[in-house]
C-alpha cells in the first residue's frame, strides 16, 4: 500500500503529525530551485502518483532552502539544449512544430498539479519568479512569507509566459488590469500586494511559518470526507471553465454517484455524537 | 392586477414607503430558517411570480428572526425522507438517477432567483450557512450585518456543495484561492472577510440596518427605467457565461428592441426639467 | 515610415522622452470630451493605425481639459440624429434592424482599443461617465486621479449600457455584486472605491500626475521585447474568453512562432552584460 | 405505480404487445392537429410525466387522423389571443418583453421532448408543417410515410422559426445548405428528400405502417438495459452541444455511476445463456 | 436611394425580372477569375454595401466566363508581392506577425459574404478551386453545373487552407471523413459527388442553367418577408456556433423585436385573400 | 533515426512501396482482435511514437485475420479483472472514483489516435463492433470492405458507449437520427449503409482490397507537404470543436508559422517544372 516516493529533484514526505498529508518539496536549493526539463517531467510523475494514492488527502508544495520557492526556468540549462537553443537548419515552420510539442509537454507537466485529485497548497517564499507563478496558479491555494518576491518574469527574456500563467492567473485573481500590468512589465511584487489582489490567501512571517500554516490547512482539509473534498476540487475547476448551467449539470451528474458515499452518514453521526468522524480512504 | 402572495414559508410584502419593491422573507425562524423540500419548491413559485409581476421592480430577500438568514439544509428533515435517506434496494446506477433528478430539481429552485427578471438583493445576518451561500450567489447583490457567520458548510457533512455555490461563487468573487479554501475547509468567515473578498457589497450594524439598506438600494434601483434595469441584469448574467464577443452581440440584439422604449425620452426630458421621471410598468 | 496622425477629435503625440510610446488624447474639452458618432468612428481609425505602426509599442489614452476624461455620450447630438432620434414610420422590427447595426458599429469602434496589438493604458480624471467605462474596460490598464467621478451611467437615461461595459467590466474586476450594484443604480463612485475593487491599478494626485504615471508605465512596457509584450496582451485577452485548456493550446501555437524571435537572445545577452537590450521594431 | 395519463389533446396508450412502450398521439384530427397554447402546455406535462415513469422505456409520438401529423401552429387561434395579437399600447420594448417570455415558454414546452429521459420516436405522415419540424427535431428518431409533406413554413407567415427548428435542424441533418434552402424558401419537401438528407431514418407505405415501424423500433430499444439506453440518449445530447473533450469527460463522470448497474451482469449472463435478459425498472 | 455599384473586379446587376435580387459576378474571366489582394478587398466592399441596401433581399454570386467560377488564388500575383513573397530579413516571429495580420484580413474579406444580412447563393461552374471552396462555404446555398471541378487545393502548394474552408466546410457538409479526405489529398471532385455529400444543393446542365436556377431561388426567397428571411439567416448562423440552449435563447431575444413587424399581418392577410403579399423594404 | 516499433499486440510496418507510410495492424487474430487493457495501453504508445516520428507522414490502421477488424472489448478479460469486475466492498462513491479513472484512461488511449499529428486511415473489415467504432471515429478517414459488420454494441451489454463513440460519431456523420437509432438499438449495419450515411468514405471488395486502397490514399497524402498535411488535420479537429470565428483565429495563428515553410516554394517550383516536389521530413 505504501507507495514509493523516491525522486531525484523532489522530496515527498508524510509528516507523522499531519495524517493523510503529503509534503512535496522542490529540492535544488543550491540553484534556487530553478527548473530544467528533467525536473518538470519528474514533477508530473510526483503529482500523478499522489493523485491516485489513497493514503493522501491533501498536499503541500514548497521549495527547499531559504532563498527561493523557485527562481523559475534555469535559463542556462534551457539555452544549452532543447528547442530554444536549436541551431539546426530546419525552416521556421518545422522549428515551430518542435517548439509547440515542447511547450505543450511542458504545460502538461505543470497541469499535473491541477489534475491531481487532491487539493494542493503552495507555500511560497523568497524568489518566486516566472515558472513559480505558472506552477502556483495550478495549485488550489497559495500562501506566502513576508520576504517573497514574485514576478511574471517572462517578458524580461523576450517571452510571453507560456506554461500557464497567462491562462490561469486572470482566473485566480479577479483584477484583470493588475494581471496585465504585472505580466506586461515583469515588475516585482511582494506579499502585501499579492494578498491585496487575492493571489495569496495569507502571509506569514517566514518560510517555516508559511509551511507550518500550509500543513495546518492541509491537515484540516484532510480531516474532512475525501469524497466531498475531491468532488469540491473537481467541480470548482470544471465550473471555472464552463457556464453556470454547465456547472450545475456537471455537479448533478457528479453527485449522483458521490452522494452514495458512506461519508454522509459517518459525518452526520459524528456530528450528533460530538466526535471526529473517520472516513474510508480514497 | 394585484397578485396573490400568500405563501406558507415565505412572506412577501410591499412596503408602502418603497414603491415597486417586494420584500421576501424566509419565514421559519424557530428552525433558523433551515430549508426542506417544500420550502425550496415554494421559493421557486415566489420568484417566478415576482419575475412577471409588473408592479415589482426590485426585490429584497431576508430571513426572519434574529438568529439566522438560514442555517442551510434541514439535515434532519432531509435524512428522514427523500433520496438521501433511501434504504431502497435499487442498484447504485438506478439510485444515481433518482439522486440526479433530485439535485437538478433542487438546483432549479435556487436558480429561480437568478432567472427572476427583477434584481434581487440578499440581506443576510446571523447564521448563513451552506444553502445560504448557494442562494445568495443566485441573487444580484449581497449585503450583511456585522454578526453574520458564513460557511460553505457542505464538506462537513460529506458533500460537495451541489446546488450552486461551486458554480457561482467563483464568478461572484474574483479570488479563486479564497473560494477553494473556504469550500474545502468549511471554515466560518465573517462580515469583514466577506467584504474584503467581495462576497458582500457592504456591512451594516445589525439585521434591521441591513434590511433597511437593502430596501433603500432596491428603492433606488426601482426608481430607474425598468427596461434599462431588467436589461442590465439579463445582459450581465449572459455575459458572465459567454465570451466578450458573444456578450456584445447579445447586447446588440437585446437593445435593438429595448432602445425603442419610451423610457429614454422620459428620462432625458426629466433630466432637462430637473424632475423625477415616471416609467410605465414592466 | 512615419505615419500620418492628423485627426480632428483626437491628438496623437509621440513624446520625445518616451520612446515608442504614443499619447492619444480625446480632444473636445469644451464639451467635456463627450462623444458623438464622428468621434468614435475616428477613434477606431486612430487605434487601427497605431496597432500596425511598428514604431509604437505602448499607448496612453487620456482626455483633454481639466474637467473630464469624457462625460460619455453627447446625448444632445445623439438625440438630434441617428437611429435613437428616429421619427421614421418604420415598424418596430425594421427599426430594430437599424438600431442593431448602429449598436454593433459603435461597439466595434470601442473594441478597436482592445484589438489594438499594443498595450493601452487609460489615464482617467474628472468626469468619466458612461462611455468612459465602456472605453476604459477595452483598455489594458486603468489609472486615475483623485478627483475622478466614475459612473455606469446608462440606466439613468433608460438604457442598458450597450457598447461594452456589461460584457467587459465583470471580467475586469472580480466582484460581480459590485458590478451589479453600480450598473443597476448608476451611482457615482470615486478613485478610492475604484482602486479597492480593482477597476483602476493606482490613483494619482491629479490629471497631470496620472498621465505622467501612465507614460512612465508605458515607457517601461515599451522597453521590453515587443514580441513578448504583444504576445502577452493577445494571449491574456484570448484566455479571458476561453477555458484554461483552450488557453494553453492557443499559447502553444502562438509561441511556436514567437519563440523564434531574436529578442530572446538579445534579452539574455543584455542580462549577462548588464545593459539595456535593444529590440527590432514590430 | 400506474400513473394517470388522462389528457385533453393527447392520448397516451401502452400497447399490450409493446412492453415498456408509450404511444403518445396528438389528438385534434379535425383541425389537422394544429397547436394552440393549451396544447403545448399540456404536451410538456405529458413528456415530463413519461420521463420519470419507470414503467416506460421508449415513446412513440404520432398524430391522429389521416391528414396530418400536425399542420403546425393554429394561426387563427394564435391571432385571436396571446402576445402576437396584442393591440395593447405598450411601447415596443415592453411588448418585446412579453413576446420573449411567450417564446421562451413555448420553446420550453417543445424542449420537454428532448429533456424526456426516454427515447422518443416521431412517426410522421401527411401535413407536417412548421411546428411539426420544431417538434420532431426535439425527438430522437424520425420516421415518416410516403405521403408526408414537410415544410419549415415560418417565413411564409413573416416569422423566423422560433421554437427550435433553426437551432436543432442543422444539428439533426448534416447538410447546412439544404437547411438554409428549405428554411429560407419555406418550400414543401417529401419523404424521399427527407430520407436523402437524413431528416428521417426510414420511409413507410402509409401512416399505419409508419406507426407500426416506430412501435417496433421502440420495442427493440425497450428490450435493452434502461440504464444503458437512457445514458446513451443523455450523453449524445450533451455531446452535440460540447467539444469532444467535454463530451468524453462528461461520459466518464456519468458512467462512473452507471457502470455500477446490475444490468451489465444481467446482460452478460443472458448472453452466455442465450436468453433474453430482464432488467429492473428505471 | 439607388446605391452606386461600380466596381473594378466585380459586376453587380439587378435583373429586372428578379425584383430585389442582386447578381454579383467575379469579373476577371481572362485569368479564370483568380483572386489577388485588391479583389478580395473589393469583394468585402461589395457585400458590405449589399448587406445594408434595403432594395436587396437576396444575392447570387457567380463567375464570369465559361472556364471557371474561380481558379482560386492567383499564385503568381501572390508570390510577387505581399507577405508570402517577403524576402525581408525580419526574424520568424516578426514575419509571423505580418503573416497573421495578412491572413486575418483576408479571412475577414471572405467572411463579409457570411456577415451579409441577405442570403447569398453561389452558382458555381468550371474550375472552382481553393479559394472557391472557402468563398462558397461562406455563402448560404451552393448550386453547380455538371462541368464543375472542385478541389480543396491548398495542400498542393504547401498550405493548410487558411481563409475559411477548414473551419466552415465540416459545418456545411456532415461527413467529416470526406472533408478530411479531400482536404488532405487535394483531389478533384465533381458535381455528382458534391451533391451526394451535400456540398451543393442541386446540379444543373451548364453555367447558364445554374445561374438561372440561382436567380429563381433568389427570387423565391426575395418574395418572402425580409424580416423573416434575414432573421432566419442570422439565427441559423448563430446556432451553428452555439449550443441548442444558447440558440433558443438568442432566437427568443431576436424575435422579441422581429415579431413586431407588420409583415406577419401582411402575410396572413394575403394568405386569406389568396394574393401575393407586399413587404416593406429592409 | 529509425525508431523501434517492436510491440506485442500491434505490428508496425513500413511498406517499401509506400514511402513515409506506416501500416499498423491489430495483431490478435485468434481472438478476433478483441481488446483488453494491455492492448489499449500499448496502442497509445504506438500512436504517440508515430506522431513524432519524422519519417512517417500517414498511417493505415487495420486488423489481422480475415474475421474481424476488432470484435470490440474482450468482455471475458474485462470481467476477470479491472474495475468492472470489482467485488470490493467500497461504497458506490469510492467505486465511482475508480471507475472514472479507468474510463478516462481508456478514453485517453483511444484519443491517442486523434492526437497523432499524422493522418490515420482506418481500413475495416469483418466484425467491427463496439470499440471498433470508438477507435475508428478517432481516425481521420474510414474505409471498409463489403463483408464488414458494424455495430455500436454497448447497450447490448448494459453500457452507454464510453470511450468515444457517443462524443465523436455525431460529428463524423451528419445524421443525428441515424446515430441515435444505431446507438440505442445496437443493431448491425453493413458497408452500404455506412457509405450512405458517411461513416465510411468508400467500400472495397474484401479486406486485402481495403487495405490496399488505404495504403494508396496514405501514399497520396504522404506525397504532399507534411507541413500542409499536418496543419490541415490539426485545424480541422480544432474547428470541429469551436465556433467558426475561433476556427479562423486559430488558423491565422497556426499559419503565421506554417507559411514560413520552404514547402511552399518547393511546391510552386515543382508545379512550374512539372515534377514531383520533395519535402523535408517533419
Amino acid at each position: 500500500m505504501a507507495q514509493n516516493y523516491s525522486f531525484k529533484y523532489f522530496t515527498v514526505q508524510f509528516p507523522a503529525e499531519n495524517p493523510y498529508v503529503a509534503h512535496v518539496e522542490i529540492n535544488r536549493a543550491d540553484k534556487m530551485n530553478a527548473f530544467f526539463e528533467a525536473m518538470w517531467l519528474e514533477m508530473r510523475q510526483v503529482f500523478t502518483q499522489l493523485s491516485e494514492d489513497s493514503s493522501v488527502r491533501a498536499i503541500v508544495l514548497s521549495g527547499a532552502g531559504e532563498k527561493a520557492f523557485t527562481a523559475g526556468l534555469d535559463v542556462k540549462a534551457a539555452s544549452q539544449g532543447g528547442p530554444l537553443s536549436s541551431d539546426s537548419n530546419l525552416d521556421p515552420a518545422r522549428k515551430a512544430v518542435h517548439l509547440r510539442r515542447h511547450v505543450l509537454e511542458f504545460q502538461d507537466c505543470i497541469s499535473a498539479v491541477e489534475r491531481c485529485e487532491k487539493p494542493v497548497i503552495a507555500a511560497m517564499h523568497g524568489f518566486s519568479l516566472g515558472l513559480a507563478i505558472d506552477l502556483s496558479t495550478a495549485a488550489d491555494v497559495r500562501l506566502c512569507s513576508k520576504d517573497v518576491r514574485f514576478a511574471v518574469k517572462e517578458v524580461d527574456i523576450g517571452l510571453a509566459a507560456d506554461i500557464g500563467t497567462l491562462s490561469r492567473l486572470p482566473k485566480v485573481v479577479g483584477n484583470f488590469g493588475w494581471v496585465k500590468e504585472v505580466a506586461l512589465s515583469a515588475r516585482i511584487f511582494g506579499a502585501e500586494e499579492a494578498l491585496r489582489v487575492g493571489f495569496v490567501n495569507s502571509v506569514y512571517e517566514n518560510r517555516a511559518a508559511t509551511i507550518a500554516a500550509a500543513l495546518k490547512l492541509a491537515t484540516l482539509i484532510a480531516s474532512k470526507s475525501p469524497v466531498a473534498v475531491q468532488g469540491t476540487k473537481e467541480i470548482l475547476n470544471w465550473s471555472r471553465d464552463h457556464s453556470v448551467q454547465d456547472g450545475l449539470r456537471y455537479t448533478g451528474v457528479w453527485n449522483s454517484a458521490a452522494l452514495q458515499t458512506g461519508d454522509v452518514s459517518a459525518a452526520l453521526l459524528s456530528g450528533l455524537q460530538k466526535r471526529t468522524p473517520t472516513f474510508e480512504k480514497l
